[in-house]
This record gives C-alpha cells, sequence and structure tokens, in this order.
C-alpha cells in the first residue's frame, strides 16, 4: 500500500468508527469510499447493525460482496449518515466531487442525508477550488449543443471518455464534461447556477453547504475530524 | 374535429408554411405539433426539402410514419427552425410546457434552433403563468428524497402517473413530479431557479427567453403570427 493509499485507509476506517449501530448509512463512491465501506463491512462482522444504502452500482458490488444488504434509496424513508469522499474541499467545506463519475447521486444521497462525512487524504485540501477539473452530467440528447451552449458562457472542457476512446457514461446514462480552469474561478458557485441554468446539464460536481463532519487522513495512517 | 382542434390546425398549418426549403427542422410534441408535422408532411409530398429532428419519440413516430426522415439531434450541426406547443402563454413569451411530459428535450431542442416558433390555440394566452401544473422532471434515483426538498421550498404537487397507477417515466426516463398553484405565483423564474438548485431534479416545464414568432389559432380556423 502507497502512502497516499494509507492515509485514505486512515480516514475510511476512522469514518467507520463513527457508524451507529442500528442506522440507515449512504456508501459513497470512489477509492477512499471503498476503504470505508471496507473497513464498515468487518464491523459489521463484529456485530454492527445496519442498513446501506448506496450512491453508484460500483459500491453496491463492493458492499454487497463483503455481504452487506444494500437497499435501494427509495425504499428508506431516512438515511442517517453518509460517508463519501472528495476531489478538493475547501475550508468552507465547498466541495468539487466527480472524478469517479458518480457525483449525481451522490449528491442527491448526500443531500437527503442527517449528514454527509467526508473523508479524503490531505492531498485533497485546497485554498480555493478549481485546480482540478469540475464534472458536469450532460443529457446525451443534443450534448453538443449543450457543449456550445457551455462554452459561450466563456467555460472549456473536453468529453470524458473510456481507455477505449468510447464515451464514459454515468448510472444515470449521461456524458459527463469536464471543465478546466486555467486558474482557480473566484465564484465557483455562481459558474455552478449558470450550468444549472442551461438545458441539457443535469448537475455539476460542485458540493455546497452539504458536508458535516471531515475526516482528513494523513500519509501516516493518523487521521483527524473536523467538525 | 372539435373547434379547439380546428385552432391547433390552423397554427400548425400556418407554421409548416413558414418552413424554408432545405431547412433543418425541429419538431415538437404534443396534439398542435402534431398538427403542424402532418402538415409538414403534406408540404414534403409536394416537393418541400427538409432535415427532421424530433423531441420526442412519438413525434419520431408520427413523421416517419409519414415518410420523413428523421435524424438524430446529435447528427446535425444545427437547427433553423423548431416548431412546437405550449400548456400555457405569456405576453413576455414565457412559457409553461410539459403536459405531454417531453419538454426537458423539447427545451434542449428549442433552446438550440435559430428560432423557435410556438403554436397555440388562444386557451393558452394567459395573463400569469401557472394556472396550469407546471411539471418538474426528477430523477428515479431518490425521488422521495426529493419530493421531500420541492416541499421544503413551500410547493405542493403529485408525481405523474399513468391510468394504470404506475409512475409515467418521461424518454430520459426520469418521472415527473407536476406542481400545482393554488393561484399564479408572483415569480415564476425564481421559482424555476430553486427547484433546478436541488439535487435530483433534472429541469422544469418553464421556458424563458426561448420562444420567437407566436402563431395563434383560433376556433374559426384563422391564425395570427405575433412575432
Amino acid at each position: 500500500m502507497n502512502s497516499k493509499d494509507r492515509a485514505k485507509k486512515a480516514a475510511g476506517k476512522k469514518a467507520a468508527e463513527l457508524i451507529p449501530n442500528q442506522s440507515i448509512v449512504g456508501l459513497g463512491s470512489g477509492s477512499t469510499a471503498a476503504y470505508f465501506i471496507e473497513e464498515l463491512i468487518e464491523r459489521c462482522k463484529n456485530g454492527l447493525v445496519i442498513q446501506a444504502v448506496a450512491s453508484s452500482q460500483e459500491s453496491k458490488k463492493i458492499a454487497e460482496s463483503g455481504g452487506m444488504k444494500v437497499l435501494s434509496i427509495n425504499e428508506v424513508d431516512r438515511i442517517d449518515i453518509t460517508v463519501d469522499g472528495a476531489d478538493e474541499i475547501d475550508d468552507q467545506k465547498q466541495m468539487i466531487k466527480g472524478a469517479g463519475g458518480a457525483h449525481v447521486r451522490e449528491k442527491i444521497l448526500a443531500s437527503s442525508s442527517r449528514e454527509m462525512v467526508v473523508i479524503v487524504d490531505s492531498s485533497k485540501l485546497v485554498k480555493k477550488l478549481g485546480i482540478r477539473d469540475l464534472p458536469v452530467e450532460v443529457m446525451q440528447y443534443g450534448y453538443l449543443a449543450t457543449e456550445k451552449k457551455i462554452i459561450s458562457l466563456g467555460l472549456d472542457g473536453k468529453w470524458r471518455k473510456k481507455t477505449s476512446g468510447e464515451f464514459f457514461v454515468t448510472d444515470n446514462q449521461n456524458y459527463l464534461y469536464d471543465i478546466h480552469f486555467s486558474s482557480p474561478p473566484s465564484d465557483l458557485s455562481a459558474i455552478h447556477k449558470k450550468l444549472l441554468l442551461l438545458p441539457g446539464v443535469i448537475d455539476t460536481g460542485f458540493f455546497q453547504n452539504i458536508a458535516g463532519r471531515v475526516i482528513v487522513g494523513y500519509e501516516d495512517g493518523t487521521s483527524i475530524i473536523q467538525s
């Protein structure tokens, strides 16, 4: 395990320790969330009783392979706590997510939960969001026309493709347009709102006022909780 | 044919007369647009040459059954003119659409066109939008949690169902939540923007700054063009 994975695992383990018995837990997606799910599986083997809801097919698969029962989000009347990673997080707990392509469902799940606990390795802490790309989920119908509208906002990016060259398709059957900033923008919230107004744009990877506690993992295997 | 159908047909026929030769035409959806498509098929049989793009599977079917070749929106480099109906239109040319459930694709198509021509019978002209319901397209994933968020905005509505009792599912595989207003709201644009900010909301049936010429059909079979 390399040192970044050690940091991710430390954050995931700490989050798993926070999960109360009998709770309904939202499972995030991506590499850090996968460490959390693995640690949660261990706790369940040791007697923790929970119900789980997943934000992606991938997370569902990991949880089920560990013997966890995963419910549909539409089957539960509440979600107590969702644990998920972030690509970038600033000191206002604003985030960019979506490098894994699951940010639309992740946002629905996290924003529907009583608390979202964010788990990151320390490389994800930024002073200003926008060093990494902002993923935008776009409907396939008319995607080239939608791209023109995005560009007309003064933004620039590229369609996410698989290594095979085919379009990356989300669990919602949409495409992803990754917006690249030459430098972090002064007002990402305003850009997010402009993008949402475009017909064909489903949602972006910008998360505002959703994060609760933040757990930061470090390469030495330690972690701290920021609330 | 009843008098309302006569008005719809008059508007559709007038719109068909406006279509230039060699143009790429966007086909709206719904009963008034269907009259337009039928009139357009007649013009094509009489020598008009166009290419068509459809906003719904239903419109595609009508056009193709008349021998029209329908391209995918992603195959064309421009759309010259789109003709579509509206559920309500005010004197600022703001509209509510979506009674037929195709408003998200209709908005992508219309907003990507050089001009959207609106065709309505005179019963669709309103002083203030919001007499009819505002349809909101919502992702199936977490739709009950999304409903709670809509209600927390002080709005109220119901899920659109088929007569069989099953959920109505859009061409985009989403559900529709029809918001009902006890009286027309003072600022529908602000409500639309708040709804777009909710995770899980795809788009609403509110159309602003999209309509070009408006053709109003009357029950006596006449029509007028407002520009």
